[in-house]
């Protein structure tokens, strides 16, 4: 199933900047009964990606048709590509381009439902380069976490963990990372690189609200393999607990329990 | 004009992996009398971009596909963008992808016929990240340069001035930069960022075959400013040279107008 500009239709000019330099962004949304999980959060950081980049949407418009989207895929994942739209030659956008939206419906990933109790993370050699104008963003330019997922086929990895020139740890291939120490959940600083995940801020709010203190900071490979917990989260799967990286263990523990309970809601038809 | 896997076609699907990722490499040739100039070095690059991404092609197909394709254009900008196929969801690569080639033809861009005596350049704010992985590759994951172009739109500057995180002089936006001292010719190196130009290539060439000393190398603001001379370049313009950039004034000196020269069987129709 997908929708360009609204009409169902399954190819895109030639001329698209997306296909041209990566000039977009996107958004994969869990849609359960038709609606799609988190919309809220998912809007609010398109519309803050957009004002970022300069691509101009009607948020209304746009909202409007992920909802008609959702209804008919009822239930899968939704993911939206907002392009600057069309552009002949060279990297000044035209003047006259207008972002084009592009819908696509899937079944949900067959995650084995062990994920829940435990994951085995691969150190992926690939590092983050560090690019403030575009951290945060869930842009279109990915050849990073292409190369970081290339790194593994064995399936006993569930994810990768990703680290930035400096060796700091930033994030999964496709998940956001938090680590629990002495009660408190710190999940890495996004300032430089890494996608700021939808899960991840709904997890900071929650927690918060919960009385569980959570911080944003740069976080070194020492600090997480000395934490309590590790664990990793996006919008389709929920909570994963990190048990293994390479020789170091750690357990499924007790601030993890909590949180995936804290989102039970959410993750019950993940 | 623009023909997909071959065949004269306007649209690509939805799944191809350079929308989704920016999965994928790009080569702009000038074409003339129904050839693409440098088509070796387009072809030969082309073709290491490829093995450092891991994507698969058959380097003569594509290139009888290139040739026929510049026959029909005649004269003008052929641009080929390889993808590395499609994809569903994900960023490992379906097993069964097959790369697929876009080639897009345009009219040559008129620029200035003044820009061949001197050009100002714009001082770019964007940083290039330092990314050694990707350094080099005329990939598709080109939003830093989108982000560069966006910085000025005063016609009085022809090219931007990028540098890398630590303040490296890099490249323009869509040029590669050198720079003359005491009768030797520096590049920056392209080491951790920026992209190998054809063009850059060729005249490292012809300049090493006239005995003018020739280095690729990192290179500092203060060098630049403190250099004789300065010139850009780029396989569809060929050389201008940079006269101004802020307060700072270059001559259109002795060894630009020497790599002008050398080159002036490439340039003449550009």
């Amino acid at each position: 199933m997908s929708w360009v500009d609204g009409q169902p239709l399954g190819g895109v000019s030639v001329h698209d900047r997306a296909l041209a330099y990566g000039d977009g962004l996107f958004e994969t949304m869990r849609v359960i009964a038709g609606r799609p999980r988190l919309f809220e959060r998912h809007l609010a950081r398109l519309q803050a990606g957009c004002e970022r980049l300069g691509i101009v949407i009607e948020p209304h418009a746009v909202s409007q048709e992920i909802l008609a989207f959702s209804r008919e895929l009822d239930d899968g994942v939704a993911k939206l590509i907002i392009t600057r739209g069309e552009g002949l030659r060279g990297y000044a956008p035209a003047p006259a381009a207008v972002a084009r939206r592009i819908l696509l419906g899937s079944p949900v990933p067959l995650y084995p439902s062990e994920h829940r109790a435990g994951v085995t993370l691969f150190p992926c050699r690939t590092r983050l380069a560090e690019q403030p104008a575009l951290a945060g963003l869930k842009h279109l330019n990915r050849l990073e976490q292409v190369l970081a997922r290339s790194e593994w086929s064995d399936a006993s990895y569930a994810e990768g963990l990703m680290q930035d020139m400096s060796g700091r740890v930033i994030e999964g291939v496709f998940s956001n990372v938090f680590l629990a120490k002495s009660g408190r959940l710190i999940t890495p600083s996004l300032e430089r690189c890494g996608v700021a995940g939808v899960m991840r801020a709904e997890l900071i709010e929650r927690a918060g609200q919960a009385g569980i203190p959570v911080a944003a900071e740069d976080v070194w490979l020492e600090q997480l393999l000395s934490a309590d917990e590790v664990f990793l989260c996006n919008s389709l799967y929920g909570i994963w607990p990190v048990t293994e990286l390479g020789a170091h263990r750690w357990p499924h523990g007790p601030l993890t329990r909590k949180l995936q309970a804290l989102i039970s809601d959410l993750s019950s038809s993940a």
